[in-house]
């Protein structure tokens, strides 16, 4: 989660909403990214989203069921989506977004077999979103 | 939509899920786009995904508060959320998706201005994704 913080300090330099992504496969990242939305003028441009296509690329398959992505916002559900049709095996995330998370949805979008596991370095996380907001009003 | 399920048999070519999407903006086509899971070997790349990039491209912005989306077949939860976040002015959908459409889903993923229209020339959309599963098996 150290390196997602790293990844949503790297999206608050470029004045993006600082939301960052490390998916880990047997012990290994295999992908780090931060949100672009603004950078690349793209909604889907997620941190998430992002990390799922490069993840995708460096396997050489499409579905991660072995791997734990590391998220410093829950997902919202565009994310949450492409997570279930990824298969993916588990999901750390740290702070939660009570607004747009996936987890305000019914049936929830993620795949009956993702480990859910949310609120790691939660305050810290937490934080980064905040004060950027703050700093924007 | 004529034009998305021309998109949605290019993608029947490539042996991929038969979707196909055009965004339309002031009587003008400015994205077409058909699934491409497979080729590209990612999940994020649905027809709509890949339409909501090109079409922001061409606009020079990630909104898309003026345009509607013909898609061939009813958005799954990603690509709903994918929506909402660029304001989508209105959908028009061809047939539906009982298992994976967004409307499965409560609250609903589009944002409440996107006006929603389903079931346009639904038989024959419905058809080509029918008989892509169908040839599947």
């Amino acid at each position: 989660m150290q390196q997602a913080l790293n990844e949503a300090r790297e999206a608050l330099k470029k004045d993006e909403v600082p939301v960052g992504a490390v998916i880990v496969s047997n012990n290994r990242i295999i992908a780090k990214a931060h949100n672009l939305t603004e950078t690349l003028n793209d909604v889907t441009a997620h941190a998430e989203m992002l990390a799922i296509t490069a993840a995708a690329e460096c396997l050489g398959g499409k579905y991660l069921i072995n791997c734990t992505l590391y998220v410093t916002l829950e997902p919202c559900f565009m994310c949450g989506g492409a997570l279930s049709w990824a298969q993916l095996g588990r999901l750390v995330f740290g702070a939660r977004d009570e607004k747009r998370g996936f987890s305000n949805f019914t049936p929830s979008p993620l795949h009956p077999k993702t480990e859910i596991i949310g609120g790691i370095m939660e305050e810290e996380c937490s934080r980064l979103v905040k004060s950027f907001f703050k700093g924007k009003r």
